[in-house]
């Protein structure tokens, strides 16, 4: 199911096509050609110095059961409902400090939300779908994988094929499955030359 | 210039077309239409919530000069010697708080940069270029721009077309432009099912 984002400016095809879906096939493993794509989407991301100062922890359930239901139980309740027939999951891990000197890096969490959505548009090329998810226990998580203190666990991402929307069972999930896509006045966010004055055309 | 990435898979062009350039054309102003597709851009990315936690300050220096020189005048030493000829600055502000309950947002940097990563890819679509920047002074923009507490200024963003790397007046920088382009190995950022494990084709 293509849910195209219904811009007020056109943007490229891949941008308006990525959106976060909860109905993912149980049965369709994500080939590892394209999850080492995803990873090198990931990679290519832009970062304050070059550090790449995320990490990220793969688990697929095709490959290794046991792990990828230890990273489950993590998951929030409700996440969970959904997550179940996802095949692969990941979490993204930005680190504290720059790697080149272990000074503090206050662009790490920054830099790894756009490796991570770098790695959902190329999910997007592929024909994949990502959710990428803050509903989960972030301590209960770096203890079941001894995620080293510097790291901190910043989101868990779903990547599989869809399914349709009615594999949903929860009915407030299906429901926004199929709900139009929507984003808050341009107004809101963007200001030009002074805090609050909006961006216009003219 | 182009510089695609030199990827170990292949990805999206729009992800290995993007890079970070310092030449930039000073006398080519950012069409209107063209700046309001990059917030577009930005405005659809996902966020924690839907909370679309980011804000962006807009100075365009053939529209008013001197709120783009107020801008400039944060940045530091080194960015200012290539920046000068940039005829858009921007700035994302990510917000400490959930709009909607006011409680400490965690994903808010991360979230922003997905939104500004974004805004770099529908750059290279419309053939321009942005390239990021750390090296700025975030409590004198602050001060300068009336910003709310609430809000971290984070990185500031140049955008405009490239121009040929021999404008460039600091040799380091013109070198840079010319480089090939690089990341770290795979294996040291990206582990599967236990931290430290690389992820493997096979």
């Amino acid at each position: 199911m293509h849910k195209p984002a219904p811009t007020e400016y056109s943007i490229h095809e891949l941008l308006t096509l990525r959106w976060s879906p909860r109905a993912f096939d149980r049965n369709r493993p994500v080939p590892r050609e394209h999850l080492l794509a995803l990873i090198e989407a990931a990679r290519w991301a832009p970062s304050c110095y070059g550090d790449e100062p995320w990490r990220y922890l793969v688990w697929d359930r095709f490959r290794d059961e046991a792990s990828w239901n230890k990273a489950f139980d993590c998951l929030g309740e409700t996440n969970r409902k959904w997550v179940k027939n996802v095949p692969v999951l990941m979490l993204s891990c930005p680190s504290g400090a720059f790697e080149r000197n272990g000074k503090p890096n206050r662009w790490a969490q920054h830099d790894t939300g756009a490796a991570s959505v770098s790695l959902a548009l190329e999910a997007v090329n592929l024909g994949l779908a990502v959710h990428q998810m803050g509903g989960f226990d972030a301590e209960k998580i770096r203890a079941a994988f001894a995620i080293p203190a510097e790291f901190t666990p910043m989101a868990m991402i779903a990547v599989g094929y869809q399914a349709q929307a009615d594999i949903l069972e929860d009915a407030g999930q299906k429901e926004r499955e199929l709900a139009a896509r929507a984003r808050k006045p341009r107004e809101t966010r963007f200001f030009e030359s002074a805090w609050g004055t909006p961006v216009t055309l003219r």
